[in-house]
Order: structure tokens, then sequence, then C-alpha cells
């Protein structure tokens, strides 16, 4: 880690907090944000922690024509102890650079902003809800700044990081969605920036995920952009599915996003010792699976929801009624097991789990 | 169109204009810009002109983090007896409203829109260089405002225009430029964006443009993501080939921008009796009509260049030396045809030109 300086510009006044029961995801944001800017002399530069507030910039800037952008996604988590843990976060710095490289975006020092984000998260601690479920949403981003309407990679960037509370995301415990398989709309394809986290590939999914929903769907499975056949990702997650007591997941391809919670889910089925594929897998070897009995669950897993179970998955005229529409016993077990480590209810094994403490606290 | 008003409130002191044989492309914008908002109680509303300036926005806009956002480019262009014409706007409106729904964003009164751009334009006409071949480019773009970080339609946005005077495209002539052959990276695929103007297919196509530049080529022929044997685009132009006295274009299919250069390039060409095709266009049958010495003329369309010759196009390791690297004579003609109808020095035979005049006047 290079020699860098954080300056600190503390809010005069706190936010009111919202109440625990009523915290939506993503809408509400802490006292501060971390902010670093790059152009072309100085590299990266000017790293500070201000309020959170709005700021000014250029209509002519990049990102709103070009779409040159990439984003993170991570929490922390208070302990019972009154710890505050961060799980895996060097995998998103690293995930970060990769979606830099795809993107044209000149790379960050990883571990300096993972330390920036720890001194943010430090001075916001009282941010950290507390209750069953909830945490706190970390939210990096990069925007292309330069005011040039030209076709061409920015000469300047911002990087923010901002915060928010987020409640439980299963308020009455995990429950089962309906998915339908997305035959029209495709999300990536291979060649495109499907492994990037960048805003378009989330533009792109915004028509599929309306129309699904109007039909009563919580999310769309997404089959890869070519053939139309094979299981790529499952709305903003990765999907796996056990077949016949072994856990079948798509394999990394260049256009599915590779998870943090996908690559834990991966690792710790091997360290319950139970196989783990990753390949290629098509909706046809699927409903197949489905109908001689030995499709016997099938979970999504990301961020937010850590895992979410598919009880229903609709393809073409065909519903999928996988473990009876319930909660099976591995998309249970993997769930307990990943909450009680991120919330240090249970020991961590693997090396996961990123303290933030007193040596984070801002000196200024 | 409905009844709307646009609130004006003019620029106290007026910026310096660059010379005219300095104007880049994109750099210098002039002393106002139109705003419009949307929000889900009130539609499109507050429409307003204002000295162009940066403007506040909150880190958590959706637009720095799910990509959701639009855009148009047409010109205005200063005709010899002083006239301001626009060329074929209200396809430009229409294309927006068009990828306004495919990125499920709410439509634009077409007709308002396009009056408040020539009341803008009007209120800029100082802006528009006379200098042969510059112009006065027309910058209408679609932000998500809402400050959510949900992976969901924004329920706010901000519609801008901003206006920034061009120089002339070919400074030394119309000239034939190298391509290469996009063999890795895909701009996009059918089912997903292409037919969008969004700013997620530009940033997937930084990377593959960047690697193309360091060989030496102006810009990448990109191939359909499915089979990558089709040609799609070049660059973010659209493209022609002339074999054996007939022009081909790749047919639109999902996955092509619908040029309005191109389409106003088919109707020239069936003006003049030139056969003009649009099909599927594999590299492989280019090739052939390459090596039997049937391929004539091919060359770029959009609303920058107008017409961008081809005079070498790589391909794996082949190279196609299209017409000894000269500009062609349907190329030329094009050009010159278009180019005289847009700066009003030929007759408009085909109701291209709109005028911006007194009655475009801001009366406040």
């Amino acid at each position: 880690m290079e020699e860098w300086t954080i300056e600190i510009n503390r809010s005069a006044t706190k936010k009111e907090k919202p109440n625990t029961d009523q915290l939506e995801f993503g809408r509400v944001f802490t006292d501060h944000m971390f902010i670093m800017d790059y152009s072309v002399p100085l590299g990266w530069h000017d790293a500070r922690i201000i309020p959170y507030q709005p700021f000014s910039i250029d209509p002519s800037a990049m990102t709103f024509h070009y779409g040159q952008s990439v984003f993170e996604g991570l929490k922390a988590y208070y302990t019972p102890e009154g710890n505050i843990q961060l799980f895996r976060p060097e995998k998103n710095m690293q995930r970060l650079n990769r979606s830099n490289d795809r993107l044209c975006i000149p790379p960050i020092d990883e571990a300096f902003v993972l330390q920036a984000i720890k001194q943010l998260v430090y001075l916001d601690k009282d941010w950290i809800p507390t209750a069953e479920g909830t945490s706190l949403y970390i939210r990096p981003f990069i925007i292309s700044t330069e005011p040039f309407i030209g076709v061409a990679p920015s000469h300047q960037y911002r990087l923010i990081v901002i915060l928010s509370p987020v409640g439980a995301y299963y308020k009455e415990g995990i429950n089962p969605v309906k998915i339908a398989v997305e035959n029209q709309y495709v999300r990536t394809v291979k060649g495109g920036t499907g492994e990037a986290k960048t805003g378009g590939n989330y533009a792109a999914s915004l028509k599929a995920q309306e129309l699904c929903s109007q039909k009563g769907f919580t999310q769309v499975l997404w089959l890869d952009g070519v053939e139309k056949k094979y299981i790529e990702e499952v709305g903003s997650m990765n999907v796996f599915f056990k077949i016949n007591g072994k856990v079948y997941t798509p394999a990394l391809n260049g256009s599915i996003l590779e998870g943090v919670t996908r690559n834990s889910v991966i690792q710790l089925l091997q360290h319950w010792n139970v196989p783990v594929i990753e390949e290629r897998i098509s909706m046809e070897v699927l409903y197949q699976a489905y109908l001689d009995g030995s499709l016997e669950e099938a979970f999504g897993t990301g961020t937010a929801a850590v895992i979410s179970p598919i009880g229903q998955l609709s393809w073409e005229d065909k519903d999928l009624y996988i473990n009876d529409g319930k909660t099976g016993k591995i998309s249970r077990d993997l769930y307990n097991t990943l909450t009680r480590i991120q919330y240090g209810k249970e020991k961590d094994p693997f090396g996961w789990i990123d303290i933030v403490n007193e040596a984070n606290a801002v000196k200024q």
C-alpha cells in the first residue's frame, strides 16, 4: 500500500436515524461519505471523508453519456459482543479492479480503499443497526467525470463510498421465491461486460424484470445470450441447484458475475464434503432432473439476500415446483452458517472476517 | 402536443467562443442548456432553459449505479444564406422514445422536446459555427435521478439538452480509415440493449476500441454476439458495402442501432436507383467478394462523420484493401449530397430539413 492520507471533514450535525423496523434497502444514507478523484497528471488523489451530500457535476460528464462506471456492494455487521465485521471485503476490492479493467478505468489501490472504507464505517458506526438480520450496506462506485462527450475512456474519475443501514432481507424467515426463465431478453453475452459490475448490465435487466413482475414473479432466470439454453444467473444473484445429492452452479464463462457469496457457498459446501460441480447447465437437463425427481433444491446467492431459495421456476409453458415450494435443508444450512459467520455468532474457519475497530478510528 | 411552457433564465454573461479552426468535438458548450424533470406525481415538468452550468446531484442517484440512461445526437447547420437547419430531428425524438421504452424510462412528448431544442438552438444561434463542415452538435440525454440504490426503474428522471460547436470532421477532405474486425469482445447481442442509444453499449465498446487503437486501427467492426460471424456495426456507426454494383447493409435485427444517417443513405441510394439490400452479411461472404474482386466500396455512416470510407479491413490474419484504400464514388456522392442537403446547398426532395427561425425565438 502506498502512502496515502485521508482528509477528514466531520459533519457538524448528525442526521436522525431511521427506526430499525422501518429500514428499507438503499434509501437512507449515513452522515459521511468517502471521495477520491482521479486525473491524468495526478492519478488517484484528494482522498477525503466529508459529510454525506449532493455534489456538483457538469452535464457533459462522460458517465451520463457513455456509461463508464463500476460499483461494488458489501456489508458491515455488528456482532452480539459489539464488534464490527466485514465479510471478505478484499474480494470486493479485487473485483472492483477487474471491473475497472474491463471498463478502461484506472485501477485503485485495493488496500488503501479498503482502509478508507473501514475508516468511514468506524466513523459512522452508530449507523450500523443491531437488530437481527440488519446491517450497514457499503456501496463503493466509480464514475467518469471528464466534461467531454466523445466515445473514449475518460481522463477523470471520481470514486465515492456511501453507506446505508439496511433491514433484514427476510422479515418473516427465509422464504422461497417464484422465478421466470427469461426467453426474450438477455442480460449480457460472452465478450460483453457480464463479468464486470457495471451499470449497463443492470440497465439491460430492467425491462425483463418489469415484465416478469407484472406476471407475479420475483425475478428472472437469465439464459446465455448465444443459444438461450444454458443457465447464467437469477436476477442479480448467482444460482445453484442440488441434484441427486450434488450441488451444481454455472461455471464462470465470461458473462456470469463472480459473486463473493457464490465463492463462499462453494467453499462451505466443500468444507462440508458436499460435492460441488461448476459446469455449463442447460434448462433441458435441469428440467429432466425435475421430471425424474432428482432436482432437490434451487437457490440464488448474493450479498443482499445471502441465500434466496427458489420454490417455483417457470420455463416456457412448464412450472417446476422445487422441494414442494419449501426451503430445502442445504439452502437453510448455508443461510444459517453464512449469516452466523457474518454476524460473529459462529467461528470463521476460512479467514473471511475482517474486523473494523479502534485502529480504524479517525485520528483528526 | 400538450400545452407546455418553458421558463427562461438567460445567462448574464456570454462565454468566449472558440476559434473555428480550433473546434474539437464535444469539449466546449454554449451559454444555455434545456432541463426538464420527471417525478411520479408530476410526470415531466419544470421545463426550463437556464445558463449552462454544473448541477447538484445525490451520490445515490440511480444513474451512477445502474446505468439507466439514454441519449441522442443531432446537429444544427448554418446555410450560406444564414438559415439554421436541423436534419430529420423527429427521427431522433422517435428513437429517444424507443430507447426510453427499452430502458424503462417514461416517454417524452416528442414534439415538445423538439420545440424546446429549437428554442435552445435559436437562443444560442451565435454559437453555430459557419465555416465549411462545422456545425452545432445537439446532445439530449436522460438520466435516472432517484436517490435509491436498488435495482429497479427509477421514479425520478432529468432530461438535459446541451449544445457543442464542432469542427469539420474531415479537415483535409474525406479520408478512408483502417478498421479491425473484433473477434473477442462484443458490443451487444439480440435481446440486449443494442437497438437503444444507452450508455452501457458504449461503455462495453471502450476496451475493444482501446486495444484496436494500440494496433493502429481507427475503429473496430463488431460481429454478432451469437456466432461472431455476421457484421453488425463499425465503431459507433452503421456500415455499408458496395458489392458488384449493389449496396448491402446489415438488416436491423434487434442489436443494431437504427441510425438516422443509415436510413437517409438507404433512401438516397433508392432515389438514385442504386439497389440497396438490407440482410444478414457474414464476414466470410464479404471476404469472398473481396477475393473475387466484387467488393467495390465500404463505408460507415453516422451523425458525426456522415460517411466514413473504409480503406482497410483486417479480419483474423487477412487484410482487405478496399478500393485501393481510396474513397469510392458512391461514398463520395453520398457524403456530398447528404452534407449539401444538411447545409442547405442542395434542394431537399425528401422533407428532411427542419428550419429553426424567429418563430423559435424566446419571447421572454
